[in-house]
């Protein structure tokens, strides 16, 4: 079958990929829309920096199997599919049921990231396996193209609820790229009162107004913190650097959420952090009733993520879509449309 | 009068300070005991970075003036003493009573922080001003050299409060100075089950013990993490590394409290936080009501600081002092009894 592989720090197509057979407790499904995430783009270009640093952290539970960037690495955990077939004894909705899910493969060997893996194709593809168990049908006759997002939307979801913000609170969104829209979105969702986007790109800060932020500032312009006094702060880039500014110019007593992961070692000023006692959430994904409840607000309407689709592409395409993403004003999310 | 000052970048003893005059809503005190705090023995060394870095940091209320390094630099928050005299028109209690205070000094044109200051005698010194209204008397005939230590045990006390711990939690406590120690009693009164202690002075790690620690590690034996799953980390060294030390071993969703203050600018990892979601809660001070509350639990016998003290110098002492506690082995607090 047809799908797009990662190989020597690129997006490969192939037409030769083994299609996979669902065992026991999974079904077989056909990728109707996968989102192109932006740690794909950066997994690409520094995998292997990414893996070292990830083996360096104790105290994670440790994944099933090796991840080898010399033989094919299968990505896309964005994804919505519909069912074809079931594995044996495997109680599932009936083919033709369009699904989502987390991205995880539950297997009787273990259990599968569809992140990044040499073992199990995800989402860049044709036809992939899913869990049984952890599937989702879509609702509300909502759009395959709309339910690829509910992963991207559920960080959003995810960041907020770990955060502290209430309704009443003024709360600032570093950086307008899939990320902090999805935080826009979950705040709006959440009726917090005041919500501030920051971004130096004109078209992320436009997507930052029509997704629901109040205020958009350019920094061009001057830090954002002249113009608000926020009781939290989302950090949406992932950039060295910017944790650092942050605490030097949050109000005493705030809260930094850090939802961009900045991969390279940064450089802070505890004494910032500590002079105004911060605090400061480091968040990641998501938990799978998140997942679900975001699921479930793009389909009663109340997430709009029509405006953040601005590409979509063959399979084939995967490679450009990746260079292309590196343009903000061009670019939030592309869809692979297989 | 009698007292040291800051000058130069070091401790010099004077006999011709003029002696202050309560005005209204201040009272005049002879200080019976003053604790030396590590941060003095820090500004001494670098009291310039200290405040160019301090000016870096929007977000913080104003301090009343400017701090002169080429003045006398009045120092000593962590005092007891005994009421002389009443400004006009103060209420405050009869003379020879024995009273502490946040070291805060209201007057007319301002508040004055009692910590490093051109404008106001600190405790340092034979006799200082105080705010009527901030007095505590010390109750049930509590020593005066160790309500003097209510400050630092106070600072203690916020960081647990500030913390996310619970009874049935494990605590590891990193570095057993007088900060360490302070958290490790505040969470032994908390009747947290499981408090660890780390630190590389045997000295140390013995009133670690004596103070509440159920554990204590050398972390010259290996990690504290490879004995223990703690749900918060107390920082209290305030050195470059040990945050991201931290980050990179504890355990996925806990919390790390950082009450020691690193001065210079410190590299951290955000993936090792970011994998794992770690709370990070950047403490200060305390606020008057837990100041009360020390000043309490001392007098009650809930916290013994007899262990702590371990010299004491006469205003004349105060260099040599300084130099003193550089020693780990020898020293944990050091009291001036004018």
């Amino acid at each position: 079958m047809r799908g797009s592989v990662l190989r020597g720090g690129r997006m490969l197509y192939r037409d030769d990929i083994p299609e996979p057979v669902p065992g026991p407790g999974q079904v077989l499904v056909a990728v109707k829309a996968c989102g192109i995430c932006g740690s794909d783009l950066h997994f690409a270009s520094h995998g292997a920096e990414m893996l070292d640093a990830m083996a360096d952290i104790e105290g994670l539970p440790s994944m099933s199997g090796e991840l080898s960037l010399d033989h094919d690495v299968y990505m896309g955990h964005e994804f919505c599919a519909e069912i074809l077939d079931a594995g044996p004894g495997t109680e599932a909705p009936p083919a033709g049921t369009l699904v989502t899910s987390v991205p995880v493969l539950l297997s009787e060997t273990g259990v599968e990231m569809l992140v990044y893996t040499n073992n199990a194709v995800a989402g860049y593809a044709e036809k992939m396996l899913l869990s049984a168990p952890l599937l989702l049908s879509v609702p509300n006759g909502l759009d395959a193209k709309h339910a690829a997002l509910t992963e991207p939307m559920a960080v959003g979801l995810h960041a907020v609820n770990a955060s502290r913000v209430e309704r009443g609170h003024t709360a600032l969104v570093v950086g307008c790229g899939p990320i902090g829209i999805a935080i826009i979105a979950a705040l709006r969702l959440r009726g917090v009162e005041t919500i501030v986007a920051s971004d130096f790109s004109p078209a992320r800060r436009a997507l930052a107004s029509t997704m629901g932020a109040h205020v958009v500032v350019d920094p061009v312009d001057g830090s954002p913190f002249d113009s608000c006094t926020p009781s939290v702060i989302f950090e949406a880039v992932g950039a060295p650097g910017v944790i650092d500014d942050v605490l030097r110019r949050a109000p005493a007593g705030s809260q930094l959420v850090v939802a961009g992961v900045c991969m390279p070692p940064d450089t802070i000023h505890p004494l910032y952090a500590a002079a105004k006692q911060i605090n400061v959430q480091f968040v990641f994904g998501y938990d799978p009733g998140e997942f679900a409840q975001t699921l479930h607000a793009l389909a009663e309407g109340d997430i709009d993520v029509a405006p953040m689709i601005t590409g979509e592409v063959e399979l084939t395409g995967l490679h450009q879509a990746f260079a292309a993403l590196a343009d903000p004003e061009q670019h939030c999310k592309i869809l692979v449309t297989p």
